[in-house]
């Protein structure tokens, strides 16, 4: 998960005889994008074609339904570019450029200051620069926090807030074995999706994508994924990885499975419950899966063990001098882990919302947010009200995404039950929040009393600031002022000793760069990186697996499950079965670095040829969260041949097939 | 939910103008039935014929499927008696007799005795008053602790345990609409089963059974049902309700959601793993049900302040000398409960086997403990080990059963997770449990060494007592002896405090009787209770929901859904949709009190004749847990009709049609 400013030069030189050149970066960097509702994808053509995983697109596709469209279940084609169909809140970004801001937003910070002074000043700087850059250069303008607060990087990306859906394929094709299959491998999915990116209301001219490889990934070959790994935990300390085991993942995991029997149950009862519920499904089930596998890592005395040797060796390699430093930081990031947990449970119900989980409390919260954290000056603010964030968060608040009472109340109810439950029934917040009445009467009261479901009303709640939220008396925003004084509260202490593990790990770093040189890349932060590694099959309880499936493949493994759900075959699959060329590679597996957030990253080769892209990793390679390892750890792609036979032969979509196999450049 | 010794007389002269005969009790008594496995049933012919629900009948489909078979998938049909299908450890019981023997027990337990000297002396004079019985009659002899410890009664129990399956539905007609449909109204679904009770081979000669209505369930006709109620909490005190709903309850469904979510993956990789799943999950979904309605009760504002009237009222009809002691009780019981809540996870985990679920474990914990146990006198034994209860026992241990491996793996890999999660990871004893390794390893390592899957050693070991035991070396074995001692002193903390409790109980009852005399019902103990209520509709949401269904209903619902699963039709029932009357009455609902335990209750007339069968209650009706209410809570039946109208037009069961019909006496 290398940084696109701090490639692994000497690790390609070594290891593959590759010199990565400065061109072929920039290239790669400016063909990859990041959907900013979480993935990643590609530019595959000059006239803004963008090609992306069927489960990223998942969300603009939920938000695209009705009661007669299931664009999720039943796919998408766009047979002229005026059939593309606008997405409701979609932004993609391009990573323009990278600067190192460490020394000024450090500056900023003085020694003297106390934790909240501290996250007060790092607050301030960062919206500064951002604006200062957003107003220069007009590009999205992020600074990001690498190597848990060693170092501060400025991120401007280009924007595209006009993207268009072109094609998906049936959810059966894309996401085929469903949960089950999910994780695992051999498998036999055609996850992708296309959209295309407009400027102007025409398709956007593109100067950086990726050529189509005729062959595709070959076994052995050297590649590269170039995505947007969310995040990953390699630089915790054993306390925070403690913290993580004891309290953090059992909390979500328990509350996936909650969420996800709920759900489920809600779906089961009709096909438009089923409809409508489809994408948080699919979220929640995929989370609990990769929670499932990182919570396994932890408990694993072997990966346990693994960790202690290195940070070990660590220690070893560090200038003596550096660690009495290295070690009082240990003590200080535990002893402000320890507060964060006494107050992580109250901070997730009211901060983090799961308390109060339905997309129109959200809104109702943002609106009350809005109207008095736009009064402040800019680096005052809460930091999701930033300036250089305005554009985006307005695109989310005045989405058009068709928002079901019944579906709201559904998920309300259940939170503030969740919420009773676990600060308990007796707790005087909880009594305030539930007006005395029951979760589920209290939920529906909200619900259909709230207007912020009317994007309109939305609209004039944000123009007309604090002094219209009050007027409107909206049960919902009511709601969110009620808890927004102790949910601020909590969020003030956690950002605090967020600020004090920060500046331990800033010292942290410097120990281990001493260490180790620059030559270590930072824990993942949903910004782009780049992996590389090799196209190879493994070896699992006695057992060989192949690198790559075949469609042939996929005709087999419907017939041993008699065709039946989860494993069924679309229609058109059946119908098409003998215009294909069964031999085509489908889905492959190489031993590139990949986390949750890769999903959509193009897989391309020595030339920054495409030749697949990811879209999952085995089972095996959920401990990516804590550590990297090649042994049976696999990320797992669909072939880049696969993509255009079954364009071609079985989608009839051969404008598409020629649009991104023509040879670009 | 009336003890059939202390019948409701007067209410119903009062309400009904029916006197209820002592005949009549002694007769719907004697034809009803308890299914060991948890559930009820009656006798519905003189030779032995027993009906239950096909969900009570789950547990023995379940044991008898192998790959090629699906019985509860499929159902099953013996054409004649020679195919009737010998269950593997089903025990039927009986009610033959109740004697009232609280003075007795009360009489051993001296005031001056500690809690843990008047529990040992409760058990055994228990022990000893149920040997004595079963020497005395060859009867199953149970002594029953009711109101909370007010009385104890000694059941005694004709017992039959060759039973033999004679026909079961396909359970997509059983549970028609599966989990959405769980607990709804209306609803259309055949949940029934037969079975027969063998004696020396031969049919049983049945006495009492139940005649057959020719019309079936009318609207607003006075009913009763005869059955086997689980477990309620109305007598609890404030202290122990808010036990349940802050500690037991989140506790239970939490653990519930995550055993779902398990099993619900699993049993999505094949349909072999969904075979194997399959009644183990339909009894967790129920579960989850059935504690989601327990919860939203308990967190019902309403609820909380009717208990709160209703316990006001108690006090002020209360002899006002018998307060102070009453309100000491009180306290002394929220004492002990807050005692119990201190341990309760370890007892969940250790004693109760959260932290260890298999069927092999239960095994293996048995073998130990049933060598040490039954070396003592039979009145020091831990209550599962005395000489009463030997046979039953037995029958469940010598099971032959089907054991899987994969599957026990993949419940005691999750539950070494779970235990090692909620005591934390650097607990002792969770350090030794898991030896170094994942919890997914060592269960593998644990369930694949274990011989105890094999009959033969358990009978081996069984006889051998512990010092056969100890020399198997048997690594499951070994696993219950390391946490043997850890969970008999939790069980001991747990059952001290459950002495206190009942002591205090004890107390309230005699207050409470001397307030309301004896016209109340003790709490469900999974013991015979007559109930009665009115056949009746009931409105909900504005909407009038009509007392019965009809088979048309059934055909229509399916239309509506596509004949989508879980709303499909199985084939059958769409072939032969000509030939049945559609206006058959299917399913209805009445407002008698149920809870669960009563699946498979007889339904009858004034007659004593069976006009259908309990098969579930209404999501309203979950709050029976602590109060009963007739304005929308519901028990729900399969009408007696459908059933005999189903057997001939859809199953081409005659001979048992004819048998059910037949009129008898």
């Amino acid at each position: 998960m290398w940084l696109f400013n701090n490639p692994p030069r000497k690790q390609l030189k070594d290891k593959y005889g590759f010199e990565v050149t400065d061109a072929w970066l920039d290239h790669v960097q400016k063909s990859s994008v990041r959907f900013n509702s979480g993935g990643s994808g590609e530019f595959v053509s000059e006239d803004g074609l963008v090609m992306s995983n069927h489960h990223v697109g998942a969300d603009a596709l939920q938000k695209f339904g009705d009661k007669d469209h299931n664009y999720i279940r039943d796919g998408f084609r766009a047979k002229t570019r005026g059939e593309e169909k606008r997405c409701l809140d979609l932004e993609l970004n391009v990573l323009m450029s990278i600067e190192d801001v460490t020394a000024r937003v450090n500056a900023a910070v003085k020694p003297e200051m106390t934790p909240a002074g501290a996250f007060a000043a790092r607050r301030s700087v960062m919206a500064a620069i951002e604006k200062e850059s957003t107003d220069k250069t007009g590009l999205r303008s992020d600074v990001v926090t690498l190597y848990q607060g060693g170092q501060y990087h400025l991120y401007c990306f280009k924007k595209y807030t006009d993207v268009r859906l072109v094609f998906a394929p049936e959810q059966q094709a894309a996401f085929y074995g469903g949960d089950p299959d999910n994780f695992e491998y051999p498998r036999f999915d055609l996850d992708i999706c296309f959209f295309r990116a407009y400027e102007n209301g025409q398709p956007a001219k593109i100067q950086h994508h990726l050529n189509w490889s005729k062959a595709g990934a070959a076994e052995n070959e050297l590649v590269f994924v170039s995505g947007h790994p969310g995040r990953t935990s390699r630089e915790f300390t054993a306390a925070e990885l403690d913290y993580m085991r004891d309290n953090q993942l059992p909390y979500t995991l328990a509350r996936l499975n909650r969420l996800e029997v709920l759900l489920l149950s809600y779906s089961g009862r009709s096909d438009e419950n089923a409809r409508k519920s489809r994408e948080d499904l699919f979220g929640i089930q995929n989370s609990r899966k990769a929670y499932d596998g990182r919570i396994a890592g932890l408990l694993d005395p072997e990966l346990t063990s693994d960790r202690a040797a290195a940070a070990r060796k660590l220690g070893d390699m560090m200038p003596p001098e550096m660690r009495p430093a290295a070690q009082k930081a240990e003590r200080t990031i535990a002893a402000a882990q320890a507060v964060m947990a006494e107050h992580a449970l109250r901070y997730r119900l009211l901060e983090t919302s799961h308390g109060f989980m339905s997309t129109s409390f959200g809104i109702a919260r943002t609106l009350l947010r809005a109207g008095d954290e736009r009064a402040k000056p800019n680096g005052e603010r809460l930091r999701e009200f930033r300036d250089s964030a305005r554009e985006s968060m307005e695109l989310q608040l005045f989405s058009e995404e068709p928002l079901y009472a019944d579906y709201e109340i559904l998920k309300l109810a259940d939170s503030l039950a969740f919420l009773e439950i676990k600060l308990g029934a007796e707790d005087a917040l909880v009594k305030s929040v539930l007006a005395g009445k029951s979760p589920r009467e209290r939920a529906a009261e909200l619900i259909n009393g709230a207007k912020v479901r009317d994007v309109a009303f939305r609209k004039k709640m944000y123009g007309g600031g604090s002094v219209a939220v009050t007027a409107a008396h909206d049960p919902l925003i009511e709601l969110a002022r009620l808890i927004d004084g102790p949910s601020r509260e909590v969020r003030k202490i956690i950002e605090e000793q967020d600020e004090v593990k920060q500046q331990a790990h800033a010292q942290l770093s410097k120990a281990k760069f001493a260490a180790l040189g620059t030559s270590v890349y930072p824990d993942a932060t949903f910004t782009l990186r780049l992996a590389y590694g090799a196209v190879k099959g493994y070896e699992t309880g006695g057992q060989k697996i192949p690198f790559e499936t075949t469609f042939a493949g996929l005709y087999e493994r419907a017939g041993e499950h008699h065709n039946k759900p989860p494993f069924d075959l679309p229609p058109r699959w059946v119908e098409r079965k003998s215009r294909l060329n069964l031999a085509t590679p489908f889905n492959f597996v190489c031993t590139a670095d990949i986390i949750g957030g890769n999903s959509g990253s193009p897989v391309v080769n020595k030339d920054a040829e495409l030749v697949g892209i990811i879209f999952d990793g085995n089972l095996e390679s959920l401990v990516f969260d804590f550590v990297y390892t090649e042994k049976v750890a696999r990320a797992v792609s669909v072939h880049s041949s696969a993509i255009v036979e079954a364009l071609r032969k079985v989608y009839d979509a051969n404008e598409l097939a020629d649009e991104l196999t023509r040879r670009k450049k």
